[in-house]
C-alpha cells in the first residue's frame, strides 16, 4: 500500500477480496447502486474490501464472527444479514457455528434481534440447500 | 443438562464459566448487583454464562469476537465493552486482533462508535499494561 | 425453583406462561426456528417465559407495557411487536391503552418509531378485527 | 383542549403534569436549558406533558411502565433513566416492580442495556434512601 | 404564537407546512392513521409541523439535511426516509445532493444504513422519473 | 484522484480537509488513536476525510447538518457530537441554527436523544464563550 495506486487499482484490490468473501451478493449490492450512488458501491469495494478487509491482522473468518455480531446487534440490516451469513459460509463457518453465534447474541441484543437475525440466516440456508445438524 | 439440576447447580456451572472467560470483571458486576438486583446477577450467570457461554458449538475465542462486535455496535455499553475486551484477552485473542476487529467495526457501525470501541479498548489496555504492536 | 428440575422441565413451566400470554403467535415463532435453531426456540420458552416471564413481581399487563415500549424503541422489530400487541391484548390492556402507549412512545423514541409500531399494531387489531373506540 | 389557549396556557398546563410526574427532576432539566434551548425547555413541558402526558387514556404509572422500556432500549439515556425512575416511584410503581421491569428488560434488550438500567436504578434508591426488598 | 389558538387551529397551521414540504406522502401517513390513532396524526402535524417546522430558524432545505441524517441514523425507518427525500426534492435538494448526503452517512454509520438509505432513495427517483447525474 | 497516490499522499489530502473542517478536536482525535490503532486514525483521515468530506457534491455546511442529525440519532456518541458542533461552528452554522437543528431532532428521534445532543452543544458553547441568541 506504500506504492502509488490509481483509484481504479484500489478498486480492483477491493474486488479480489470481495469476490473471495462474499461472492455474487456482495456483486449484487455493487450492480445495484450503479445508477443511484456508483461512489458508494465503489467505497464498498475500495474502502471497505480494499483498505479494511484486505489487511491480514484478522483471518476472513473471524471478520465475519464480528460482523454478524454487529448486523444482528445493529437492527434492520436483514439483507446485508444475508450477505454476511453467504459470507460466512464462504470462509469457512458452519451453519452449526453460525446459528450457535446467533443464539449467543440473544444475552447481549435480546431475543427480538437473535429471532431476526436467525430467519435471516434460516432464509440463505434454504437458498443453498443446507441443513443444521442438530443434536 | 438432561439431569435435574437446582437453580444453584446453574448458578454454579454459569460461575465456572463465568471465571474462565471474564474473571474478575465478571464477579465485580455481580457483586455490584447484590443490593439492587440480585436476580438480573443470577441470570447474567445461570442463563447468560451457564446455558449459552457452556455450550461446545463454538469456541470462547470466537464467542468474543462476535461480543465484541454487538457491544460496538450497540453503542452506550462502554463498561460491557471494557469487561468483555478483558475476557478477549483472557481467552486468547491479542491486542493487535482486538483493535483490528475494531478498525473492521467502522465498515458497519461507522466510526464514532469504532472510535469509543477503541478508546474502551484502550483503557483496559492501559490497565494490563499491554502494548499494542504497531508495524 | 429451587426443586431440582431437568432441561425438560423447564421449558414446560416456559410453555405454560408462553400459551398464556403470546398464545398462538408465540407458538409459531418456537415452530419456525425448529429446523433452523430449536435451541433459540428453546431458550425464548425454557428462560424468556419459564425463568423471566413466570415471575410474580410484575404483573403479566405490567410486562407487556414494558415489552411494547422496549420494541418500539429498538426498532426494526415489528415482527415481535405485533406478537405482543397480541400479547397485551390477552392479558387485559384494550385497544385503546395500547395505541396511547404508542402514542406516548412519540415523546421518547420520535415519530418514525411511534408510527412504525402504531402500523403494525393496526394490523394486528384487523387481524382480530377489533375497532379502536375513538373519542 | 378544544378552548382558544395561548402558548402560555399550553406551557402551564404541562407544568402541572411535570410537577406531578418528574417533580424536581423534570425542573432541573427545564432550567439546564434555559440559557441554551429554552424552546426545547417549553416543548418538553407544553407538548410532552402538555399533549401526551395530560391525555387520560393510560395511567400515570403505566406512562413510567412504557418509558422504562423505552429508556432502556434506546440506550445511552441513563441521565433520563434516572428521572423516570424517580417518576415511576413519584407515581406509585414500588422498588421492586421496577426493578423486575428491568430485569424483565434483559429478554427484549439483552443484558448489557439491562445492567446500565438497573445500575441507574441503583443510583437513584440510594439517593432516596430506598432499599430494594428482596427475597 | 402568543395568540389563543384552538386545537383546530394548530392543526391547520401545521397542514400547511406539511402541505409545502411532505407532499401527498404526508397525507398518506394521516390517512393511514385515522381509523386506528388519529391522535397520533393530529401531533404528528399540529406538533411536528405546526409548532416545530413552522418556526424561522432554520430553513426547510436544512430541516431535510438533519432529517436524512437521522433516518439514516435510526434503521429501520425506510418509509419515512422515502417520505423525506420526497420532502428533501420538494424544497430544494438535488438528487444528486440527497445521494451525496446518504454517502457522507457511511462515515458516521456504516455502510449498511447507507446502504439502506440510498436503495430507499432509488426507489423514491424512480417513482418521481428522476435519474441521478453521475459524472 | 485518478492519478496514482501513495497513502501518504491521500492521508495529506484529508488532513488537509480535516484541519478546515474539524480544527483541533480531530487532530486530538487522531492523536489518542497514536498508540492504540494509528490505522483507525488514518482511516478517519485518509478516508472520512480525504475521501468524503473532500467531494465537491455538498457544501460543508450541508455536511454538518447531515452530521448532527446522524449524531443525534446514534445516541452514545457525545464526544463526537461535540467535535462536529465545533465543527458546524468552525463551517458557518451559527449557534441558534445548531440549537434549531436539536430542536428539529426531537420529532424524529424524541426528547431524550434531543436532551443529549443539545447539552453536548451547551458544553461547545461554553467552551467557545459563545451565548444562545433567544428571541
Amino acid at each position: 500500500m506504500t506504492n502509488p495506486e490509481t483509484r481504479q487499482d484500489r478498486f480492483d484490490r477491493g474486488m479480489k477480496v470481495l469476490a473471495e468473501v462474499d461472492g455474487e451478493g456482495g456483486q449484487r449490492v455493487i450492480d445495484a447502486l450503479a445508477d443511484v450512488s456508483p461512489e458508494l458501491g465503489h467505497q464498498v469495494v475500495a474502502w471497505g474490501f480494499g483498505e479494511v478487509y484486505a489487511r491480514p491482522g484478522l483471518a476472513a473468518r473471524d471478520r465475519q464472527l464480528v460482523t454478524l455480531g454487529m448486523l444482528t446487534a445493529l437492527g434492520g440490516c436483514e439483507p446485508q444479514l444475508k450477505v454476511h451469513v453467504n459470507a460466512s459460509l464462504n470462509v469457512g463457518l458452519s451453519p452449526e457455528e453460525i446459528v450457535e453465534a446467533l443464539l449467543h447474541s440473544a444475552v447481549y441484543c435480546g431475543f427480538p434481534k437473535a429471532l431476526n437475525a436467525t430467519f435471516a440466516a434460516k432464509e440463505v440456508f434454504a437458498e443453498r440447500g443446507l441443513t443444521v445438524n442438530q443434536d
